[in-house]
């Protein structure tokens, strides 16, 4: 493909450059804020009643009624965090990722294990909720159920590209999916309680199972509520994202915090209590919240609206992850803990690298886990509380500092906060440790490790790199070579630029039969160009040797003398063209480039077909 | 590895560079051109009986004795041939290679054909010999059977480096044991004739069969003949290898073929005789002449040296490929028919890339045929049959044109030889062609065509470089920029190094951030170097854009106007550190590459950890 239709391609994929005078225009309201960063948390409602009853229902089909303590324990949690970071918004206007605020209060290592653990939770987030989604698309068609794992990667892909787009466009895009999602769970979840009531939906699959169930242990229930802490995950969105808000930032992003916890609770709920009381099973080819909707509806048309909305709102809830990753690898980058490729943005103004690398991540996860929701869940979470933990403990950490308005009950909240979320990660660890939990438990480690690496290594280039202390150098004089084997069109060009470098520019020819240097001897009177030809005498055939001498000859004029080999280079019209060429320039290239004081430039002479 | 240690176990494994003055005591004696170029014919007595009795037991064991016209027949053949071919040799004391005699007297596309037909057959070579070769050992030690694919490969890892130390060591190394092998077969033989007439080797193991039986087709017999006619594969060998011989070189390779001829067919009808006297049918895990050899010699010491001298001469004669291929591969490259790498000594005076290729290839048909001799042998022989008719054919036209002394019995006598040897190739084809003989009919004419788009394109290219015609081009000029990001000890001295190429030498910087100029621009007083700094405005951050038009804007300063940009690059201690730099220097160069008129240059500054 052309230079020029890769760009056009580029630009109908993923849109025009924006200039970077603009940037304050991509902000976000609170309607489309809540659109595109609650969306994670509201969607999780999709999956995380069914993650609590696949648990419970190992006990048997009579286990599935401790459902509803735990659905409010999670509940009490929810408002909890939600209360808890509302603060962290207030206090940290310009964005109060774990990362930031744990690094701040806590130091540089937990604000480090914070980062991983987000960074890791971003990926699970858009696996899982690609999953989710997919999954509500095949309880509605069930033909598809054979394809899902190329479905979600689809899926990844559609998110990947509007992002690269930027986040205007996004959640302008997404915004009314999102209210459609909310309405449509409210008028289920009303409906259907009604309905249950009046008795004018119909019969219920199962009776509501009788509660105070003996013979349930209660690792049994620690790990069904550890299940269900996944509808918690992205709450944090809303804090890391408050620079994205238009002013005032603060005050904006703490509405929809608050809006987005009390919707989340409702919903979580109601779709758990009917869950209880229509007495749904999990079951492998249907979502529960399919059944509730089927059972409800009646599978007519409102049925499948509500399963399309809801995958809709699992795309979006993907798609903040896809502002949250680049955001924070932008954060580690600028503080050298990652490669710099993930601070530049691009001519989107948006983050591409860290873009590109959370879809295939993700993507990858995807096919291994072969695109199943509970497959995933086990993995997810953990990392959610560890940095919830963090997040709430350097808050406190702050108050206790600051002690400015209110800052006992503020640490109090913040440290009930810290407390609950801290008791709920250990939770989290330990019941889901055997099922994947233990792969994020070695991978956060292993990343904060790196990190570190990284770090040191940008540290000790910049101090080499440094000008501090650096002694003027001497002026530097250099010897132009040319390298030629040949005499032809584009070794002229070549001796012309190195005269342009130098007047004393010399050409060396390595010899390895001396019939050749007759015959070149004889061209180079006439296309010599003046310059003086120098033959190296090679007995073993080799084209190093000699040059290498010659060059350890001319490097002892002094310290800082340089020598310069240009090669004159054909380019074929067509690149494959390119191997049936000596590959000689490569070779010497490679050779020189590790060597003190040469530098070789080609000078390329373009064939025309 | 560091390169010295690399230099080292080069040195080891393939001896030290021999300087090109030295060439000439690299020739071979009568005694070692027999042992080296004779090698692949002698072999194939090894497995030739073999198949011809492996395509006869279709018919049952009663058809077995057909064994002995056949035999008869290709020992005529044998003798046709080498009378042709020796008067190749004196025609063409330079090599008379099929190539090289088909091209001269045919045609270039006889010549490729012929060309195509023996680089296979080389390949083909290799793999047949070190799969029989192998068999031999695995007759005698049935335990390494299970194994003979890696023993195969690791056999032609050896010959490879043997090769790769240069032919006249190969020849050394290799002269006893082909002796072995031609003596301990005479021995075989008579002492097996004899025993088998006065009785003294014990009970054969099955009677001859008796002739003249009906029901076995025609098609059956020739298709064994073909079978059979591997037995020529390497009689051109001697002809192909003329100028490897000591002066008079001609003189030297006719006697040797003649010897060859001698040898060869009195050993291939003395096995095929026993095989039928001893009423010796194939077998999956032990070879013909192993069984042979077993009954003989009764399996004890002297039996298992014969086994093992069969190995020898099988893996020398993979080891006249490893002469051969590369030589008419330099033919080809020197025509420009194929990539001139191939045209490269290295420096132990071999041709190491065609050593390297043929070795690859051969290891992976030899994986790819799971080290079976029989399902190779449908591929072998089309293409040597093919060579030896077209090269007979040349002599002919030869004899035609030049009408020297005696032209007309000599005509005659290659014309015999052109025509027999096309009626056994198309015997070959016809009868070979669905058990594998398609896939080389098919390779033959995707090489000619390979090799006349690869020649046509060095002829493009010729033309396009010759200074024939070529207007003296007027005097270059040069502008000189260093393109920065910041500034550090790496750009101090590529503002330097830019500094002598040109005084007027000027440093770019790309303004994406207004801030960051200010701050550069504070640097730039105290270590600027006295060079001027160009600041180029981004509004959409993209580093390529800006500088893009200001080099056309540079360029319109005339025609030969060339633009250099000098990129200071600092080259991290250890290779993996490189990723975590922005890769903007590669980038820039990949884009700048094919743009007419722009150079650019490297300054690295190799930091120390």
């Amino acid at each position: 493909m052309s230079e020029g239709a890769l760009a056009s391609l580029k630009q109908v994929l993923v849109g025009k450059p924006i200039p970077s005078h603009l940037a304050h225009h991509e902000r976000l309201t609170k309607a489309t804020g809540l659109a595109v960063l609650s969306s994670d948390a509201l969607s999780s409602v999709a999956y995380a009643t069914e993650e609590i009853l696949l648990v419970l229902v190992a006990a048997g089909t009579v286990a599935l009624s401790y459902s509803l303590p735990i659905a409010f324990a999670i509940a009490a949690l929810i408002a909890i965090v939600v209360s808890s970071y509302r603060q962290t918004i207030r206090a940290y206007p310009q964005g109060g990722g774990a990362y930031v605020v744990s690094k701040d209060n806590l130091g540089v290592p937990a604000g480090l294990v914070a980062g991983a653990a987000l960074l890791i939770d971003y990926v699970l987030t858009v696996a899982v909720s690609a999953a989710a989604g997919i999954a509500a698309v095949t309880s509605a068609l069930p033909a598809l159920f054979h394809y899902r794992v190329w479905l979600c990667v689809f899926a990844v892909a559609v998110v990947s590209v509007v992002n690269l787009r930027g986040i205007r466009e996004s959640g302008k895009l997404f915004a009314v999916p999102t209210y459609l999602f909310i309405v449509s769970m409210f008028v289920m979840v009303v409906y259907g309680a009604l309905g249950a009531v009046f008795d004018f939906i119909g019969e219920a699959p199962y009776a509501p199972h009788g509660p105070g169930l003996e013979g349930v242990g209660l690792f049994l229930v620690l790990r069904a509520f550890s299940a269900g802490c996944a509808a918690l995950t992205g709450v944090e969105a809303v804090s890391d994202g408050v620079p994205a808000f238009k002013p005032p930032e603060a005050r904006n992003a703490s509405i929809v915090l608050a809006w987005l916890g009390a919707i989340l609770i409702t919903l979580f709920l109601g779709i758990t209590y009917l869950a209880y009381d229509f007495g749904i099973v999990p079951r492998e080819h249907e979502t529960v919240v399919s059944q509730i909707a089927r059972h409800v509806f009646g599978g007519g048309v409102l049925y499948y609206a509500v399963q399309l909305v809801t995958m809709l709102i699992l795309l979006l809830a993907a798609n903040t992850s896809f502002a949250d990753f680049p955001r924070l690898a932008f954060f580690l980058a600028r503080d050298r803990f990652i490669p710099r490729q993930f601070g530049n943005q691009g001519d989107r103004l948006v983050f591409s690298n860290g873009i590109l690398i959370l879809g295939g991540l993700a993507a990858l996860l995807l096919v291994v886990f072969r695109g199943e929701t509970h497959a995933l869940i086990p993995l997810y979470a953990v990392g959610v509380f560890i940095s919830f933990t963090l997040s709430q403990t350097s808050m406190v950490r702050r108050w206790l500092r600051l002690r400015g308005q209110g800052w006992w009950w503020r640490a109090a909240l913040n440290g009930a906060g810290a407390a609950v979320t801290g008791l709920v990660m250990l939770t989290i660890a330990v019941t889901k440790f055997s099922h994947g939990a233990w792969i994020v438990l070695l991978l956060i480690p292993t990343l904060v490790a790196l990190f570190m690496m990284m770090h040191a290594h940008y540290d000790d280039v910049a101090g080499q790199l440094s000008l501090e202390g650096f002694a003027p150098p001497p002026p530097m004089t250099n010897t132009v070579l040319v390298l030629v084997g040949d005499l032809h069109r584009g070794v002229v060009k070549a001796i012309q630029y190195a005269q342009t470098l130098s007047p004393a520019a010399k050409a060396v020819f390595i010899e390895t039969d001396p019939e050749r240097t007759r015959r070149l001897e004889e061209k180079w009177a006439k296309w010599g160009m003046g310059a003086p030809l120098i033959v190296l005498s090679s007995p073993y055939r080799s084209l190093l040797g000699p040059l290498l001498e010659y060059i350890e000859h001319l490097q002892q004029h002094g310290d800082n003398h340089v020598v310069t080999i240009v090669l004159p280079e054909f380019i074929p019209a067509r690149w494959w063209q390119q191997i049936l060429h000596n590959q000689t320039a490569l070779l010497i290239k490679g050779r020189l480039l590790f060597r003190k004081n040469v530098i070789v430039t080609d000078v390329p002479y373009h064939l025309k077909h």
